[in-house]
């Protein structure tokens, strides 16, 4: 075989796999648009959300209609705060300045049930308010820290298994769920979600009662 | 020319064409890594942050050093914030629950002398805390719509240009920056810009006293 004819079925082989290649991302991008055109989950919702019931989601195979009043089976912004905390396969890491609601404290209780490893980290004071769940979070088992420092920890963000953020100004609290104009993002872009999770662990660190309490200690040696 | 000649030259040119679209990419990606290989602008910053001299952001054609005791030309979480707000070229929406920090009402200030078209909306409760800045810039002659409601308008979010979104658990207060924990993400990921936008717009006009004086007139007259 002569080197142009050499040159010729490279040239030729070539331009058959570039044009495969093209018809194949075609293909998958009409077949997975989110995988290809919009990168990595992206949702915003606003606050306050209409009142619905969220019984189908903590017990998705009950044979049994809920019987409360409230609308049913409502795609509401809470319902999707509440779908993606209860979507955690591997691990909850929570940091939020007030935790007062009860069907996101219950979310937290099913997902210990379930054995997903969950962290806490909120504001000492703000553990002491009316209906505060930290308390029975605790009583559950679960890790929980405070920071007791002289200002807020007035962060309200969560990771669920480690690469789901979900950030905004709600806390999570009846008024803010159903009475303020509140804010959620929730995102998987690793840009966004890594410096978070640096964060957290820095303050689950710094946050360490053994530690705090060793430092303690040291200031009174020195 | 014979048909297969054709086809060998249309062959090879269309080799030489994927080559060339191929390394110009390439060319692309290490000229302007950002815009191929990293998508729009995606940001996170902590507080608190270091107190830094913030003058030379208000004045970087000043060719006199800045004569104040606090550090210079250091980059912190804040002086990023406000070089995010002062980049404003053509517009500014800020949708903010309390607003009492000096530095952001100048930079808001220094941008409606620049004629960059600002609205603002806030907590009706929250413009009478000490010191907020809402008087201020109201006197200046900037636009300011306050909600009113019985709850929290809580939001923290502003938006550049109508598109670059800054939003976070930071109120605009001293506080907030310099004591407190809290987060700010600054990006122009249009799928998470755009819900800001709109919800501002419809705070906007639901905010209007024209609409609202229209309202209660309607209501006493029906």
């Amino acid at each position: 075989m002569s080197v142009v004819q050499i040159v010729k079925i490279v040239g030729l082989g070539a331009v058959a796999l570039t044009l495969s290649v093209e018809w194949l991302g075609w293909l998958f991008c009409r077949l997975w648009p989110r995988k290809i055109t919009r990168g990595p989950l992206k949702e915003v919702f606003f606050f306050p959300t209409e009142v619905a019931c969220t019984e189908r989601l903590f017990t998705p195979d009950s044979p049994f209609p809920c019987p409360c009043p409230l609308p049913h089976n409502v795609n509401t912004s809470f319902t999707r705060l509440l779908g993606h905390i209860l979507s955690a396969s591997s691990s909850l890491d929570l940091c939020v300045f007030a935790f007062t609601n009860l069907d996101l404290s219950r979310a937290v209780l099913a997902l210990h049930t379930r054995g997903i490893p969950i962290r806490i980290l909120t504001d000492m004071d703000y553990t002491l308010i009316t209906g505060s769940q930290i308390g029975a979070i605790r009583r559950a088992g679960i890790c929980v820290r405070c920071d007791s420092g002289a200002v807020h920890m007035h962060h309200k963000f969560a990771v669920v298994d480690g690469r789901r953020l979900i950030t905004g100004s709600l806390n999570w609290t009846l008024t803010a769920i159903q009475s303020n104009k509140e804010n959620i993002l929730v995102t998987e872009e690793p840009d966004l979600v890594l410096p978070f999770i640096t964060e957290f662990q820095r303050l689950w660190v710094v946050n360490d009662p053994a530690r705090r309490h060793l430092l303690s200690i040291a200031s009174l040696v020195l």
